[in-house]
């Protein structure tokens, strides 16, 4: 398979939309997507949305209330999704309390594109929640951190995904809403690298999944992020 | 446009998968459903799912244990989704406090494709969330009282909503879930006659959406429910 172009699969209309909500976690991918649909496209209402959904990690929720704040969002709701441990807890290493995340070393080559940190049909569900919220709100343009991973990979963060959920909420034909994944085609360098230019404070982002009070650095989600500050020449400011 | 055929869209499989998930909100359709899926089907292990998610009906929820006991199920889990109420309750008047559910007389006719009681993309959260449980519980077959109203429709109950649903969840290649909706292309006469040859007692199940003690007989869900009794020649057992 030839490598992931540099062009993104989604490209933005030309004029930006007046108002947007976007997914925030508080982790690289989605801080960067908030910047960039504030400080780049010029977007001036924006609501961010995050989610409680048991993930042993929720440190990321007070970085993103961080991130939110300076961004300068509108609205930003922490929405408790508690239910998703009744639901589905245990399907993942992410919310499960009888399960460690592994290692990024420790996951065979062959799980890596349905790897155990994958939580249930989580993106959909975030996604179709995050669409109920616009629609309530009378917005219609709503943005999705989705990027398919260098390493490591979910069916429910790809270019594809997107496509097809925007095929079913074409049928919603009174709200109009559409998913953006600007990212979904990039590595995460690229993504960095733009963060960088827009002055965000990785210091004050969350990726790790383990949920320490420091990043472990060798589980997925640190391996990725090193990395891409590493190909940059940079050294992470949580110092992973 | 012509007359919705009477063959189901989504015909089922020959052979009844072993177990299922059903959503069962308690009224006509979905119970219907569940009865159709384990004594017609014949599906031995069916979890029935149900969810509170503000309605002012909640009353159905009560009427949702009844028929998951009768029916046997082997389990019946109710979710509490009030983080819906904070998302978009006002959306709807479902679920808002301050607005009325009006009489079906009332609507006009040009709102009847996306009528005030809809509520904000809620069946693609309700079927996220279902697939989500599915998935934790290793279930790959899902089922959907979705109808194609006689009078009254939905975007989110028609048989090319659940054909899209399918293509996202189809991306999920190690879960392989599947959202059945029989019905979809039923009218709710055809619906009633097959509950009443699988013996339900729809005096127990609930349908008003004004969530009074005794069914109004005139929002949406009464005129619909007492047409397709009134069309076998015969009186609801909830006096409507």
């Amino acid at each position: 398979m030839s490598r992931p172009s540099e062009s993104p699969i989604h490209p933005e209309p030309a004029e930006a939309p007046a108002s947007a909500v976007v997914l925030l976690s508080g982790g690289l991918d989605s801080t960067t997507l908030l910047f960039y649909v504030i400080r780049r496209l010029g977007v001036r209402r924006v609501h961010a949305l995050s989610f409680d959904y048991g993930q042993k990690h929720a440190r990321e929720i007070g970085a993103a209330r961080f991130q939110a704040e300076t961004a300068g969002v509108e609205a930003h709701p922490v929405i408790d999704l508690g239910l998703f441990r009744e639901l589905a807890a245990t399907g993942s290493v992410l919310t499960d309390p009888a399960r460690c995340v592994p290692a990024f070393s420790a996951v065979p080559e062959d799980q890596r594109r349905q790897p155990p940190t994958y939580v249930p049909n989580r993106n959909l569900i975030l996604l179709s929640l995050a669409a109920a919220y616009a629609e309530a709100h009378g917005i219609r343009d709503l943005y999705y951190g989705a990027q398919t991973q260098d390493e490591y990979g979910y069916w429910d963060c790809t270019g594809e995904f997107v496509d097809r959920v925007n095929a079913v909420l074409a049928l919603n034909r009174g709200a109009s809403i559409r998913v953006h994944a600007p990212f979904a085609g990039w590595r995460k360098v690229r993504e960095l690298r733009l963060g960088l230019e827009l002055g965000i404070d990785y210091g004050r982002t969350w990726s790790c999944y383990r949920g320490g009070d420091r990043p472990c650095g060798e589980c997925p989600a640190c391996v990725e992020r090193s990395g891409a500050f590493r190909e940059l020449g940079q050294t992470d400011p949580l110092g992973i």
